[in-house]
């Protein structure tokens, strides 16, 4: 199958330190092209891919110095409606700056949502645009907007060989992500204060999120049990989250996905993690970590930490959320939507054909 | 003739206080309604018009909580995509939000560039849609794209109600628009208080100029001879303008074209500004104003001022600068565009027609 892939253009795919949607696209695409299909990229110009790369400008725009990150997504739309027709099907990641587009296009296009879909400007926007095919990344993350064109829910997946099993138990929490207040690393040293037991921070500070840090977490960090690492990348990530006892993931906000917690139970490492936005569907509670409601609830879960099997953890990861699994379900995705646009016979009246009674009722024309 | 003009979101048309673009497109509409034309306006739904008015929100942007802008914009170009047949010409102020749909549409569309073209990320985004057609507000706001389609330059045009001659010389400088490091009030204040005459000062502060007044210019309000006054709507304009001596516009940027500096002219009174951007399209050196490089110039020019003739000042703009001169100037090039989009006579190759000697070399087909 001939498949384009849209990403975004602020990080590169993959994305050299943070960034969830540009590593999924990036796993995505080269599980594709594993599997056998010729998959074009259209990306930054600094993207590693296996896939044909379709370059739009030379470095991720986060990376670069430009102002006017809308212009070159602008210019990437032109791209894909220039190249269009070379593929069966056109994947975009990209929110929705290609729907008028695809619309238009009248072509084979799907759609994944990577973001939260709660905010109030959005439903305005999916009204218009409400019979656009969409791939949701959880059930959950549907609920803000019940009507829409919902094609089907693929979960994320990584790599099997990305992250391997440590079946010894860590002995520290791991906290990975960004610092802002809906990921709630106060919350995370909280419960690990509590518990006396150490605490690894390996997060992102955006500049939105800076106030925040300073005025609210930096001096959470003076705690001797609490390690502030910075930011870390994917080879830095495998030992973070390997040697850990348990995943914190204490969120205060309708999470789409938390690829974090696959990335965890790929190592073996279970997740403790609040019940809020897809957490139910990506863990499984007693099996591979526990799904709570508050700290009270989470230090009551760590006594049953043991309980947990780190191989059992991996299992459910093999089976659930590897990229290959991913993949196969968006060929499916694909084949369905390219089945859907396909021209249908079309009746087209034949105004020099004669009937000595008159034409059958459905039969007075070319069917072509 | 029937005409779309599709307009930002973030202010109504009119805009209730500061909003250049939107007064423009305002002043645009009435006066194609007023020459006869069908004319609908894309905009804001507490815009006030002649025209149809297609809502596309209840109230502009910038007054309402919404937190993306973008996603209203793009509800728009859908609604304009759904409508277009019904229209001979699309005329969008939209910046580049069209760009890509313009194209696809093939249907007659042309562009007003309102804003300053010198940003470098601008040449990545319109060497790529270098063939859309654009017009231009002044020539001098041409110069960084000089490979673009231009259409024309059509300069901005007021209603010539709208303002009157105030023959009588006034007491103060005038100073409107925005408090913000380009437009350089401080040197307005400067020039003031060398000269020892009087500045009233009428201007908005963004969010993003907040720092820059609280630093910059605050202090300097203190001074007995300037007075600041806040932002004004329409009707206080006027008699702002009409009662000063001259208005001072000691820009510090490259702006594209400047509607106070008419704005001032329809009231009679003359303009010292800075020789940047449009100001030699606008101003007649001697005429309507001094074109000044520095403080020291306008001093001089000050002594001038007496030979200016307020009478002649508005002449200059009914000549110039109505709105009755500027939709003309835009039917022209609506009429040109429609021309060059016309369906020109098709070569289709008819395979059922027998010629004996084989068909000519140009006539082998039929023209439809």
């Amino acid at each position: 199958m001939k498949i384009a892939q849209i990403a975004p253009l602020y990080e590169s795919i993959p994305p050299k330190f943070y960034g969830g949607t540009e590593r999924v696209v990036s796993y995505l695409t080269e599980e594709l092209v594993r599997q056998g299909h010729e998959v074009t990229l259209f990306a930054s110009g600094d993207s590693i891919t296996n896939a044909e790369l379709i370059s739009i400008c030379d470095k991720s725009l986060r990376l670069s110095d430009c102002v006017d990150h809308l212009s070159y997504h602008f210019v990437q739309m032109q791209e894909v409606i220039e190249q269009a027709q070379r593929f069966d099907v056109l994947h975009f990641h990209t929110d929705y700056l290609h729907f008028p587009i695809s619309k238009l296009l009248k072509y084979p296009c799907i759609t994944t949502l990577h973001g939260r879909l709660d905010l109030p400007d959005l439903q305005f926007l999916y009204k218009k645009f409400s019979d656009i095919p969409l791939i949701s990344i959880s059930n959950h993350q549907r609920l803000p907007l019940p009507f829409v064109n919902w094609r089907n829910t693929v979960y994320h997946g990584i790599p099997k060989d990305f992250y391997s099993l440590n079946n010894n138990e860590g002995k520290y929490f791991a906290f990975l992500g960004r610092i802002s207040p809906e990921k709630r690393v106060d919350t995370a040293i909280e419960i690990a204060k509590k518990a006396g037991i150490k605490i690894k921070i390996a997060a992102k500070i955006d500049k939105v999120d800076q106030l925040y840090f300073d005025e609210k977490i930096k001096h959470l960090f003076d705690d001797p049990l609490v390690e502030y690492i910075g930011e870390i990348n994917e080879f830095e990530k495998r030992a973070f989250l390997a040697n850990a006892l348990a995943l914190l993931f204490p969120i205060d906000w309708p999470e789409p996905f938390g690829l974090v917690m696959i990335e965890a139970m790929a190592n073996g490492t279970p997740v403790i993690a609040f019940n809020r936005g897809a957490v139910q569907e990506v863990v499984d509670h007693g099996i591979n970590g526990f799904i709570v409601r508050d700290v009270n609830e989470a230090l009551k879960a760590l006594n049953k930490l043991h309980l947990i099997n780190r191989k059992k953890c991996r299992e459910v990861f093999d089976i659930r959320f590897s990229s290959e699994i991913m993949a196969k379900n968006y060929v499916r995705n694909y084949e369905q939507i390219i089945e859907h646009n396909a021209p249908k016979l079309r009746y087209i009246p034949n105004p020099d054909r004669v009937w000595i009674s008159g034409p059958p009722d459905e039969l007075n024309g070319d069917l072509v």
